[in-house]
C-alpha cells in the first residue's frame, strides 16, 4: 500500500513566544509526508528550488519516495509567521512563493497504482488537475484546503470537492466554505458537497469527525509545552491517511475514528518542538504511550445513575 | 442534602441570530437553581427589585427555597447583550445593577445545615463574607468568577480561592487568573491558588476538568441550534453541584466526571432557546437521552493495533 501526497515543500520562519527559527524546513507535503510514514510508503509530489541544499533532499527521501519532487530554477517557497501568545493565531509575516507560483505537479507513472492521494491545501485548479492525471482507479482521495481558496477559487474547489472521499479542513474554514457558522450544521451541509467524511481540525480543541449522520469528537491531547503548531494539520492529516491507507476498508466508523486518534497524538509531537523536530522524533513506541495519556483524559463512563 | 447558592437574579435582553427577547428572567442564581434542582434540594440567596413580579418569585419557589431572597426597593438588576453570529463572542449593550449594586448576601440560618455552598460570580468580598457568615463545617464550597473580579478585585479573589473547594472558570479567564496562555499549565497553576479541583469552561468546546496532576477533557454536546447561550456556564455549574451534593464522598475521580458529564448535558438544554425554557424542560428522562448521544460522539476504542 501506498499514499501519494501533493503539496508545498517550504522554508519557514517562525516566532512564538517559545522563541525564533528560520530556515525551518516546512510545507505541507513535508509534515505530511513525515507523520504518514510511520504508517505507510509515502510518495511526494512537490517543487523547491536550486537554494533546496542536498541535506533537505535526502532528509525528504529518508520519509518518501522522491522520484516526483521537482528542482526547479529560482527560490523555494517561504513563509515568515508569528504566533499569538496562546498559540491560537497566527499572523503572516511574509510570503514567497517562488518557484511555488508555477507549481505544475506532475505525478510519475510509478505513483498511479497508489491507493491514497492526499492533495495537500494547494490551488484547487491543481488538486483537479491531479485527480485528472491519476486516471480512474479504487483510490481513497483527500483532500486539505484554506481560507485563500474558498474566498477566491469557490466554483474550482466545489468542483474538485466531487472527487475528494476525505476532506480535512479548519473550523473556521468549514464554517466559511458552507456558510454556517454553526459546526454541527455545517459539517452535514459539507457532506452534501461530495466528501463521505469531513474532518473538522480545531487546533487545540481536537477534531470533529463527520460521516453520514454521525458525528465523533475527539480533544487535542494536552501539551504543556507547544512550541510551534506550524504543520499540526498536515502532521494530524499525514497520521489519518497513513493509518487508512493500511486498513483492508477505511470506510468503517472503527477505520476513521482509530485515523483521528492517531492523527490528533502525531499532531502533538508536531506542536512541541520548532519544524519537524517533534513530528521526526515520534516513533511507534512514543505514539503507543501518548495514545495512552490520550486515552485517560478521554476516560468517561456514561452509564451511571443519577 | 442541600445545596445554597449565592448569586444574581436579573432581567436580561438578549440579541442572537435566533432572535431577540426582553425582560428574560436570568441571572446565575437562577440557572444555578434550575440545573441543580434536577439532583438535589436547593436553597437561593439573592436580591430583587420591586418590578420582580410574583410570577417570577412562584417560578423560582418551584426549583428552590426562597427564604434568603429579598426583595429591596429599586429595580431589579437588568443586563442587554448580543451574541456574534457563531455564538462564541458577546458583547454587552447595557448592565444596571440597581437593587444588586447594594447586595449584601444574608444566609438564612436554616440554610446553615447545607452540604454543598455555591458562590456565584457576584463580588469576591462578598463571596468571602459569605463563607465566613456560614462558619465552620463540613461543606463542599464551589465558586465561580469573571474577569472583572480578576481586574479590579484580584486580592479579595485569591483570598476567597484558599477556602474553595472547587472553581469553576470560563477558558479565558483561568488563563488570565494566573498569567499563562496555556490552558493545560494554567489548569494546575490555578490548583496551587487552593481549590482542589479547578472545572474550565470551554464553551462550545467543551471543558476540562483538573484535579491534582490529572486531566479529564469532555466535548460540549454538539447542539445544532443555539438560540441563546445566556446561562449556560451557570446550568452546568447546577448540575455539577447538585450532582455531587448527592454524593457520598465528592472527591473521588468518578463522581468528579459524572458531574462534568451532567453538567455538559444539561447546559445544552439551556442554549436551546431564550432565557430558561430550553432548561426548564429537561426532566431526567431528556437529559439520559442526551446523555446517550454524548456519549455516542465520544466513543473511541484506543488500544487498536497498528
Amino acid at each position: 500500500m501506498s499514499i501519494t501526497v501533493v503539496g508545498s515543500v517550504a522554508f519557514d520562519a517562525v516566532e512564538t513566544r517559545a522563541g525564533r527559527r528560520d530556515e525551518l524546513l516546512g510545507g505541507s507535503a513535508t509534515y505530511f509526508s513525515v507523520a504518514a510514514s510511520k504508517f505507510t510508503n509515502v510518495n511526494l509530489v512537490g517543487v523547491v528550488g536550486e537554494d533546496f541544499g542536498q541535506e533537505h533532499i535526502d532528509f525528504l527521501g529518508r520519509y518518501s519516495d522522491i522520484s516526483g519532487l521537482v528542482v526547479a530554477r529560482g527560490e523555494t517557497f517561504r513563509w515568515a509567521g508569528r504566533y499569538s501568545d496562546d498559540m491560537n493565531d497566527r499572523e503572516t509575516l511574509a510570503t514567497h512563493l517562488n518557484v511555488f507560483a508555477d507549481f505544475s505537479p506532475q505525478v510519475p507513472d510509478k505513483y498511479r497504482t497508489c491507493e491514497t492521494v492526499f492533495l495537500a491545501n494547494i490551488d484547487p485548479d491543481l488538486q483537479g488537475e491531479v485527480l485528472a492525471s491519476l486516471g480512474p482507479g479504487e483510490r481513497l482521495v483527500g483532500l486539505d484546503t484554506m481560507n485563500l481558496w474558498i474566498d477566491i477559487k469557490r466554483e474550482s474547489l466545489i468542483t474538485a470537492l466531487r472527487q475528494v472521499d476525505i476532506l480535512t479542513i479548519n473550523e473556521d474554514e468549514l464554517r466559511q466554505l458552507v456558510n454556517e457558522g454553526n459546526v454541527w450544521v455545517a459539517g452535514p451541509k459539507c457532506l452534501e458537497l461530495g466528501p463521505a467524511v469531513v474532518v473538522c481540525k480545531r487546533g487545540e480543541y481536537g477534531s470533529i469527525l463527520f460521516i453520514e449522520d454521525r458525528a465523533f469528537v475527539l480533544p487535542a491531547f494536552g501539551t504543556r509545552e507547544v512550541v510551534d503548531p506550524t504543520g499540526a494539520g498536515d502532521s494530524f492529516a499525514g497520521a489519518f491517511f497513513g493509518y487508512l491507507d493500511q486498513q483492508p476498508d477505511w470506510r468503517t466508523n472503527e477505520a476513521l475514528k482509530n485515523a483521528q486518534v492517531l492523527g490528533t497524538v502525531v499532531a502533538s509531537f508536531t506542536v512541541e518542538a520548532f519544524g519537524v523536530d517533534g513530528l521526526v522524533m515520534a516513533d511507534k513506541t512514543a505514539i503507543r504511550s501518548r495514545r495512552e495519556s490520550l486515552a485517560a483524559i478521554c476516560d468517561f463512563v456514561f452509564d451511571f445513575e443519577f
